[in-house]
């Protein structure tokens, strides 16, 4: 029996409705059964027809009615996918667990730690799953990535590097088109009081604590304007102090010609190292102690189960950006499943609401730093 | 209005078969109605159900049932899959033609270049369309390689080299595990009389062909059976002559341990050149008369219409296999609605049953080469 | 005629005098003439039968001697080249200016600004040369790199990022094997008050300087002892403040696996963007606004004047580090002959001892903000 | 006790001289005493004075006078350096074999394969040695190669693929600049019959030998003008069969674009592969029957000492071009010197006349081949 789900957001071409509803159905784990795209009830209606909606008395004008309704039918969603800008994710999120209706929600969780706090503790108290999308742990490598940390590989962490330079930014501006950007991302009401450091260190914080399992501390942040008038900041970089003193730094740029989502982790421990780098998403380097450095790629025969969980394809073709989003759906459906049905949750965790808050207290802690000029400031 | 389409084979979970629903539903141009996808009707109810077939009705025991009552029924339906082994392709590829059924069919397009022939008689004689899925020109690149070679930026062409090596025999033979590849591509009488040159450099000589526009005239091939005991060629060599006198060279290789579907092509002209490479199909590399080289990647503004038409996602985010079969049946789905509702073609062409008859040719004279023991051989 | 000149240590199998030797040579534009290349006699005249040192009266038995002695002789060396540990340089190199001979030091210039300052005052005060040899400027990508920043080719700089990685002190010590690396380089006395930062941290101030021609005005750092015990920081994060309020990172570390000697320099503008990394010096990438990134490499007719200087193979061809030090050397005998014999300098440059006194001031600074709790520190 | 040569050839500024020259003194086991540069006196003693030739009268008008020269003196050359067009080699060699002199002789050994049989007669009949400067088995990573081949670490040998691509040709005629490449080079006469495949092919035949240590038995060979004027082959294709029956394939190409002295070998075995590119020629890629791909690079502690021997500097730093000459100078001399002085020969050996012999009879196979249409011919 599959699961289904709703959406609220997405409609109007958003490149990430796309992405969620491509990854949802990738497993064949869920249907889209329910939706509140748009604002606008007609483009709603079109886009459920698109998007193989088969009832139409389940698109909705707004998320409100979505949860109210949605939760009283018998066939109910047993969840939504929250893909709207980032000003509404705490309201919207709220609103369906208030119904009982578990939530995936795209990053960030919401504006403020207490908003996301509190999303925590009613999806604990409603005993609810709540996931979130963190791309870049939807590939096999950062997988196999934490299971050679685990396994002591690499013997203790000593140093941590993360690094997130992009282009889009700088070719936006440059060239004066917006590129399917939404101008939302501008406006630091919308997006929030950080740029860079929150859309793409986010990510970056999240890698980082899921392939070390280390807990990030303290931080020192600068944070630079660049253009100088650009409302928010558009490069940083991000002194680390993870638990028991290890460094580290981070990088995020939206203005880094020659780069194109060139996220990348490398990890130096007492024995070894690990790097993986999203331009080669398929290639993990793997050096120990005084040894030639090898090679990982999905889907082999070596790769940790699961690491190996995360693969669809034999190995030599490639899973692309849909296909991590897909991963994450997976782990948050079986885990769901698992919950309706009994059986095994799988080998895929997810993401979730502790990640997300985890990140808008460090988005906090960085921005603090950087306004206090350049200080260290503790993660509470 | 969207397409239906109905799938010959791609159950027991066999990859090709995820690969083209994966593919057809990519774009939202179609949704499976029917299908008979292995030769038990319990385990293709199964499927269906798995699949969201919706009308069970339509779930069929053998191809022909299907054929028939699909081409009778007024919501019937546009086009079938077929996603068979190799030796079953011209029988049911026929039968579906026959009821006025447009057809996308995995390659090879049939054992023997007569079938091959009479298919694409039939499919002209009937006025239907014909598909066939070569995996790599679903990639973004080589449409870029494509048209960079119409505009003349590298000169007339003077030398061209593809190869594809890849490992997974090798693999499976060494370590006894089968990694899901079906046993009936060790034996002839399924699979076809050529092993590697067929399987692989299928794939080779049809890309090859996609980026030149030049047609092979003839080949001197040799075919390498390693390990010696192996019924079907696991390595060749084949040297091209296109028209034009156009000299060129081909490398296909199963047993190439190191190598993951590591197909590439090398394009040399009088001013320039171009390459490109499956393991990294997001890197073109074009260079031109004594400038530095300069790397293309997808979905930016200086690439030809045609190849951004490929691309879905943002720069910088990775598109890889499913989407690119996505990219076929797109081109398939497009040309198909334009004859349904009018309405302009698109931008993406797509393989076709001619290209599934020059494939065949071309094996056919490697075969016949290195069978009178490496000798030069017209493809006729 | 050829210059002439003698070298202050480098015997007992140095790596390092080697390296100066070669790269003396290789331009054929000097002999070794005398030399002082240990401690002991004996093994400075073997070392000067190896070195084909035609006059066994030239090798003496320590440095003020040989300085005395030469500057008397009417045929005496025109240079001494310093190639001690860190701690003598600064009394060696004073003792040849103030006999009159020119010099090639190696780096660090010394181990206190002051002492650095005095040595640049003295040189002055003389009208000598004082050339350095800064290594990673000899390859001729780096001058590539200064000269496309120079024509504006990627605007005005906007952000630095430059790093160090390596591994040698981690597969040192988690060996037990030294590989040849002198023991004085873990004692603060001998080596000087900073580790990983001076060391090679060192390479990469006067590397970005070199490539953005831009004044860096102050620091914030934290060192890091990996492992806890080592006595000088193996590890180091550096924030980088340059003139006109140009953010920029370095990062170095000795304990970085899998890489050796990664240095890097990332340079991004307003217009395009430059990187160049070690590990494959014949690769200069230039990204520019919205535009396929180029591959340049060397001796290549579109490079500029001053880095097809740099060049001495066909291209195609790999020039090594002693090829780099053979293009510092050459740049400063072609400066001191035409001191001598008039005609033009030539298009290379050199690094000098004013760039030995600014990488001491940056050291010192990097040291102090360290040491107040990694605040800004001005570079005075 | 240093050895003393002299070369034959290398004036006017040409590059393989100074490659000859520089490979020689490379590692201090040889100094520069007697040479014949030029057909013009006046050059030979300008050249002398560059290259610290002390006594100008061991500066000849012609070969022929400095062979008895030297053999009359006490204090005579030990061997000559040829660096001669290639269709002088012979005349040269076989005058200084005669009296009594050792040979380093640029490749090819001679234009006939009777000329190279009789060289190598010779030498034999006189105990001279006779060093070839094929110069790519001047870096160390195949001689790893081929340590990991005679170890068994890939197993048996199964395949093999050589290719030189380069763009020097297509560039000096695209570009109607000469680029320093002797227009000899375009005669038969001087240059021999064939064209890539000689040129560069001889380099591919000699490194595949050296890793494989398999003996070639036949080919099949087709040559490519390129363009169709150039009075010989700028590109051709050479099918291979190996002793064992073990198949090959060898592409040589002077109209490459996009490549620089791109060769590279990958060699594929029962249980493993090896893949060496001189594009980066401190990687070394090593592939295990289902194990994740290593990377091996220079003086590192897992390296065979063979392969260890060659390294002079700490990894992590680049050897180049003239460091390769100087490998197989060091081979060389260190034969001599153990046969003048005893002791051990070391750990290098070096490519001897018998390689340029089993040169020459590839190169005329594949005329042969070409010749009658591209059949296999036998290697006598």
């Amino acid at each position: 029996m599959k699961l289904r789900f709703g959406m609220v957001g997405g409609g109007n071409n958003a490149q990430i409705g796309k992405y969620h509803r491509a990854g949802a159905l990738m497993d064949d784990l869920c249907v889209l059964a329910a939706g509140c795209f748009t604002r606008s009830m007609e483009l709603n209606l079109a886009t459920a027809a698109q998007w193989n909606v088969p009832d139409t008395s389940r698109v909705y004008a707004n998320y409100r009615e979505m949860a109210e309704q949605e939760s009283r039918r018998p066939d109910g969603i047993d969840f939504v996918s929250i893909v709207t800008p980032n000003n509404t994710h705490y309201d919207i999120a709220k609103t369906f667990l208030e119904h009982g209706i578990h939530v995936m929600c795209d990053k960030p969780l919401a504006l403020e730690v207490k908003e996301g706090e509190a999303l925590a503790a009613l999806a604990t108290e409603k005993g609810l799953l709540f996931g979130m999308t963190y791309t870049h742990v939807g590939f096999a490598m950062p997988h196999q990535a934490r299971e050679l940390v685990r396994s002591g590989e690499i013997g203790r962490i000593v140093y941590i590097v993360g690094e997130y330079p992009h282009e889009w930014l700088a070719v936006t501006l440059g060239t004066g088109r917006v590129m399917g950007i939404p101008t939302w991302r501008f406006d630091p009401a919308i997006a929030g009081k950080a740029g860079a450091t929150a859309d793409i260190g986010g990510h970056l914080e999240h890698l980082l604590t899921f392939i070390t399992g280390l807990k990030l501390q303290s931080v020192l942040a600068r944070f630079d304007h660049i253009p100088a008038k650009h409302p928010l900041e558009t490069n940083s970089n991000i002194l680390l102090r993870y638990e028991g003193d290890v460094p580290g730094m981070m990088w995020t740029s939206q203005i880094a010609y020659g780069n194109e989502c060139t996220i990348s982790v490398r990890i130096f421990g007492e024995k070894g190292a690990i790097e993986w780098r999203h331009v080669t998403p398929d290639v993990l380097k793997v050096t120990r102690l005084d040894q030639p450095p090898q090679v990982y790629t999905p889907n082999r025969s070596y790769l940790h189960p699961k690491a190996k969980a995360v693969c669809r394809l034999p190995f030599g073709n490639h899973e692309g950006t849909l296909e991590a989003f897909g991963t994450l759906y997976r782990g948050f459906c079986n885990h769901l499943l698992a919950r309706k049905n009994g059986g095994a949750i799988g080998l895929l965790d997810y993401p979730t609401v502790q990640d997300g808050v985890r990140s808008l207290k460090f988005i906090d802690a960085c921005y603090e730093s950087n306004a206090k000029g350049n200080v260290w400031v503790d993660i509470r």
